[in-house]
């Protein structure tokens, strides 16, 4: 182990003995931008069954990742190219956007939690050897916090709970009933879209608090 | 007075009666995009001296107005067109933009009270008929809400105070410290950007409430 290395351990260990004693309850922030989460199916379709997806990068959330491809987003009175893949495949294609987002495209798409897609907004993907048209699928992903078990112990929350969190700094503001999550495959993590993160004027790895 | 005034006339005094007596404190919502404030000296650069301004709309805000004309913003690394102009003129011309525009510009803009303009940033400003490069003056601003003395006495608020308002549904959150501006030249309504109205998913005329 070298010297970096030891010194982001003992970081590590140190900020955790301290937020465990002293009930510091900081999130760090992720934010997402537009993105989808396609099928196997529509990857076939879009792609062809015989492409080779490649990882460009690893999320910060366990076992995610995003693709070096992108897809293109169509809808009736708008075009927004370049939106990246995240993966694994899910069984059902799934699109966040953003309010801005939808105006451009010329969708109402519903604010929901992921994977909540039942009468959700449609839209068309294009790839480079197809296209397919969802009739559903398009979502305005609502604000979550993904959190470890030891991270809801700390904080005393449980899976599902709603806890208000509030940004600091030029823009602070308190994000109100933010849907809490609890998995041993998560990572704490609070997930906001670019809307969000501007009106709050967070970047990524900034941190919210619990109130 | 037809009906209708009569209508109006009885409406709002009863408003006025239960806002005072049962401490309803909601404020309407108004969503600024992105405009410009020009001095005179810029309005006859960009336009020509002769050039005879028409007014497209009043705003909500006494004596202010929208024109017709529109400016072309120039940053280091993008264009923003069709930019609309507010009046009358000021002494010094402000561009108003959000974070999203400063990113597409290439500009990076403080938050700020209007009017505060001191080493804010530099952009181009574009018109038919000729172009400013302004030093500084851009600036992304600061939410704030406009009151009339009236309000301000029901709310038990003065000028310069910081509130927190809360905005309700399903992006509920909380604006905190939010400047209050009180004169008899402003009407009730708070002043916030596209980014923040998103991120709360309000609109036009929705209302926010005093916590």
């Amino acid at each position: 182990m070298d010297q970096n290395q030891l010194v982001a351990l003992i970081t590590e260990a140190v900020a955790k003995h301290l937020c465990h004693n002293f009930g510091v309850s900081k999130i760090p922030v992720a934010i997402s931008n537009r993105h989808v989460h396609l099928s196997q199916e529509d990857m076939d379709r879009l792609f062809g069954a015989n492409h080779r997806f490649k990882v460009l990068k690893n999320l910060a959330q366990p076992g995610q990742f995003a693709y070096e491809e992108q897809v293109t987003l169509v809808g009736p009175k708008g075009v927004i190219e370049k939106v990246r893949i995240l993966g694994p495949a899910r069984p059902k294609t799934q699109v966040e956007i953003s309010i801005s987002d939808g105006i451009k495209l010329g969708v109402k798409a519903p604010i929901r939690d992921s994977g909540e897609l039942a009468k959700s907004a449609s839209l068309t993907l294009v790839g480079p050897l197809g296209s397919t048209t969802l009739p559903e699928g398009t979502i305005i992903a609502a604000r979550h916090i993904h959190m470890h078990p030891e991270d809801a112990a700390r904080f005393g929350v449980k899976d599902k709970d709603r806890i208000n969190v509030k940004a600091p700094g030029n823009r602070s503001l308190v994000f109100n009933e933010m849907l809490v999550r609890v998995s041993d495959k998560y990572k704490l993590e609070m997930h906001i879209d670019i809307d969000e993160a501007n009106a709050a004027y967070l970047k990524n790895n900034d941190f919210v608090e619990i109130v």
